[in-house]
């Protein structure tokens, strides 16, 4: 299983936004939908063998997760309009206290970072970072990683403290979106997966 | 100088489509807009060393070429849409015989394929494609290379047999997106420009 988990700081917690305006009045939930898309489509197909978690901590309802099973996933097409949509459909959801499915392989639930990260203790644990090892010197343990993303603003000190099992690493001399990383990252783990 | 050429063989070559739609009316222009993302973009920069050239062949007035340079380029910011904006802009320039330019860095002029491929005369010519080398184990001649790439449809045999002088390539073992193709092409190019 490859999980990615991808904390949106100032993305919005209701889904009353408009799709036409996602990196404005939706706090960058663009970021988060290019990320889905990253994560899961390939070429005419879905990599069923991942699971996202986008942790979103924006006004007005923080901290919400939005939990992506690609063995599950349904509805998702290339373009970012649909993933935003998926978010939004998840943001729609009235919680409980329990996990709730919006669509088939989207959940969404009342929970943060440390959750998040709780759901990722069996694996490997990498965390994203400009300054981390080169991913190509780095054992992925191609099996069973996680890999943990900031947005724009990147993570902040009280986030970074939950990491301390987690490993930097950087995927190239350049510093990418969010996204681009996770293509990346994928290709490391197709390469390995592949020998 | 990195270039690319992406060929849009339904893309609408008319600038009145709606950016809600990109990949419906618009002939699939979503793929060509997140093309443009990924060859420009990085975490709060552009690439200004960054070439493309978008072929569209959709109707109702193909073909087109709108050519973005990073030198130049300017109002693209990271989502779709944005991408979408700025080539729906170069689809509403009445065309004449010579090129126009649309915003600061997009040009548009009435060109296909071939005339794409005569402004890489100078240039180490990649063709991306499932069944070519990998990536890894070609020189790509990195201060001077143009990547060629096809669309959902790949490029057709007529297209195919102009690129007798390029160099077939895969980024790995799995077929992906446009765009995940040039940020993978791109990866490659900062690690060899960077040691």
């Amino acid at each position: 299983m490859r999980q990615f988990i991808v904390v949106g700081h100032k993305a919005a917690t209701s889904g009353d936004f408009t799709l036409d305006d996602m990196p404005g009045s939706a706090g960058r939930i663009d970021i988060l939908a290019r990320c889905v898309t990253a994560a899961f489509v390939t070429s005419f197909d879905i990599r069923r063998d991942t699971q996202v978690r986008l942790v979103l901590l924006g006004e007005p309802d923080p901290p919400k997760i939005i939990r992506f099973e690609g063995s599950e996933l349904k509805y998702l097409n290339p373009d970012e309009r649909s993933a935003g949509a998926l978010i939004r459909k998840a943001l729609q959801v009235k919680l409980g206290t329990e996990q709730r499915r919006s669509t088939k392989g989207v959940y969404v639930e009342r929970a943060g970072l440390a959750e998040a990260l709780r759901h990722s203790d069996e694996s490997a644990l990498f965390y994203l970072h400009e300054h981390g090892k080169d991913v190509r010197d780095v054992d992925l343990h191609a099996n069973n990683a996680a890999f943990i993303l900031g947005d724009h603003l990147g993570l902040f000190e009280e986030e970074e403290e939950q990491l301390s099992q987690a490993q930097r690493i950087r995927v190239g001399p350049i510093k990418l979106h969010t996204d681009q990383c996770i293509t990346l990252v994928h290709n490391e783990l197709d390469r390995l997966c592949s020998t």
